[in-house]
């Protein structure tokens, strides 16, 4: 088995350092369009068999150390009570938006692990096909950015409607975040019990608050689920904070044992400040995948250099490949993170 | 005369903190709807005396200690032959795209002195108006972030045109914002002279750059601009790079006198990468100004803490204040910073 990822998750000597692509399954790919015609995304998601073989293609097409299970960080919602709809050319639509008392405690915290069989399903399928070719890796969204949709609805450029719960109804925003803490930790666990081999834990949206409020209002509900996870399993875990330079030190106290980084942040400048505490993932910019070959050599080049004082280090993009990416490119940047970190 | 802005600008000794807020001149205003009504938004931008009225409107509403020309970052745009319109809804919309050599060859570089007359006259009458009771700050926007307006043909969630120009045909990205550059550099110099008694950079979108991109692609037309304004006037310089917390070593050596910071970045952490070589201007999350009084109070307080030893430090908003923000709260956040920061 290609253990590389897992390694290199855990600060331990690898032969070369591992790369995965946020998004590697997706749009990018002409043999995932063959696939997500059949249906909706939601559809896709919802179809053990379909979610696995587009879960495999970027294995195969790319080259990749890791796998990660498709699916989408809003789909544990839905069992809570929300309506979750993906409008072409729009984005999620969550109804209605919980923004009160009362749909706060309308919502449910079923038991994730019934709630949500065809993820679990998926996972097994995935431990089956890949063989142990590579790991696979699942996911769940941080709180903070799984709040973020249920209080607006959506995506959200400013999070008014978000911080203005937390900046005037504190008790409210913690007692929804309370909830969808409590689910997400038991999805998590419940994915890992189904066979992931190693946990993202997305924030999409962290970089939108202000370090204080990122402690108060953000953080302790990661926390909690790490130091849950960790009483059920020994997968590692990856904390993504999106755009949170600021926040790297909090985020290092998050338990996680891998950070993600996007590419704002100089991977030496994120070892200096918080050490060998973690290992790091990332983190190059996704449009610098078009970047000519020689060129996209010295950035990887680059990057790998500042990630040589680090306890670990996966290579990945700083955000999800983008869906007008050249497949060719992506396979290119695999091939060559393998070459230039061969040791 | 009101010269606290200036003097903090300069890091001269103040007896309180000054203030002024990004998009102070704006929707979350009756008093600016009313005149706002009255035409287009790129009416109102080109009629001098109703420019000019609702650019005074928060000076006496408010309290602030400096006032800001209204206008747009993207009306120099329009002369180098650009189409430019503000689509309800949908934010602005130039157009033709410029992508090519073609189109980077038809923009004009034209005398900005002539071009904007509408610009000048609004500050020739602001300055007649204010009577030096605040000063007043004419702006610009720093190259990167016109020129992504230009390429994109208006607002971009990830830049693919821009970068995909920088990365593939960096001669042609540099061809355009030299012509940018040399447009910026003429029109800061003549709202100068028109009577600005400070200029603000806006890089919008400078966050959305790896340090590596940003030094190469952005830093050093900001530098151009400002060293080229040195040659011609003394005025205070600020340079907000927006979400550039990264970015902070390196736009320190553009050569402004303050740097703009957002939310993102505590002051203390800014101040101890930088040092005294610039002022601050900063930094609490607009919706901060949501806050019941108690609260926002503690939060402007522990800014102001943060800020000590800055060599200077302006209290603003660390973006724009937004359309539904309660005036109310924006007057009393005034009144706080000048409190709480009284020496």
């Amino acid at each position: 088995m290609n253990d590389t990822f897992l390694k290199a998750c855990r600060g331990e000597p690898v032969a070369y350092t591992p790369i995965w692509i946020m998004r590697q399954a997706g749009r990018y790919l002409p043999e995932y369009h063959e696939v997500r015609k059949l249906g909706t995304f939601l559809d896709l998601c919802k179809t053990p068999e379909r979610a696995a073989e587009v879960t495999i293609q970027p294995v195969d097409i790319l080259g990749v150390d890791a796998a990660i299970l498709f699916s989408d960080i809003l789909v544990p919602l839905e069992p809570m009570g929300v309506d979750l709809e993906f409008v072409e050319g729009k984005g999620p639509v969550l109804s209605p938006p919980v923004r009160d008392k009362a749909a706060v405690d309308r919502l449910s915290v079923p038991d994730m692990e019934e709630a949500l069989p065809y993820v679990y399903e998926t996972i097994r399928i995935l431990r089956r096909e890949l063989a142990d070719k590579v790991p696979l890796i699942g996911f769940a969204g941080a709180p903070f950015t799984l709040a973020t949709y249920m209080i607006e609805g959506g995506s959200s450029r400013n999070f008014w409607n978000t911080k203005k719960m937390m900046y005037q109804a504190p008790a409210l925003y913690h007692a929804l975040l309370d909830k969808i803490t409590a689910c997400t930790s038991r999805y998590l666990a419940a994915q890992a019990r189904a066979g992931a081999q190693a946990l993202q834990i997305f924030d999409s949206w962290a970089g939108a608050l202000a370090p204080c409020d990122f402690a108060a209002f953000a953080l302790p509900y990661v926390q909690r689920i790490i130091s849950e996870l960790r009483q059920e399993t020994d997968v590692p875990i990856i904390y993504f904070a999106n755009n949170g330079a600021t926040l790297l030190e909090l985020a290092a106290d998050s338990g996680a044992d891998v950070l993600g980084l996007d590419w704002r942040i100089n991977i030496d400048d994120a070892v200096r400040r918080v050490g060998d505490r973690v290992a790091f993932q990332g983190n190059m910019d996704p449009i610098a995948l078009l970047l000519p070959e020689n060129d996209l050599a010295a950035r990887i080049g680059r990057i790998l250099e500042q990630a040589k004082g680090a306890k670990g280090h996966i290579f990945n993009l700083g955000h999800g490949i983008l869906p007008d990416t050249p497949p060719e490119q992506a396979r290119l940047a695999v091939e060559l993170v393998h070459r230039l970190s061969s040791r």
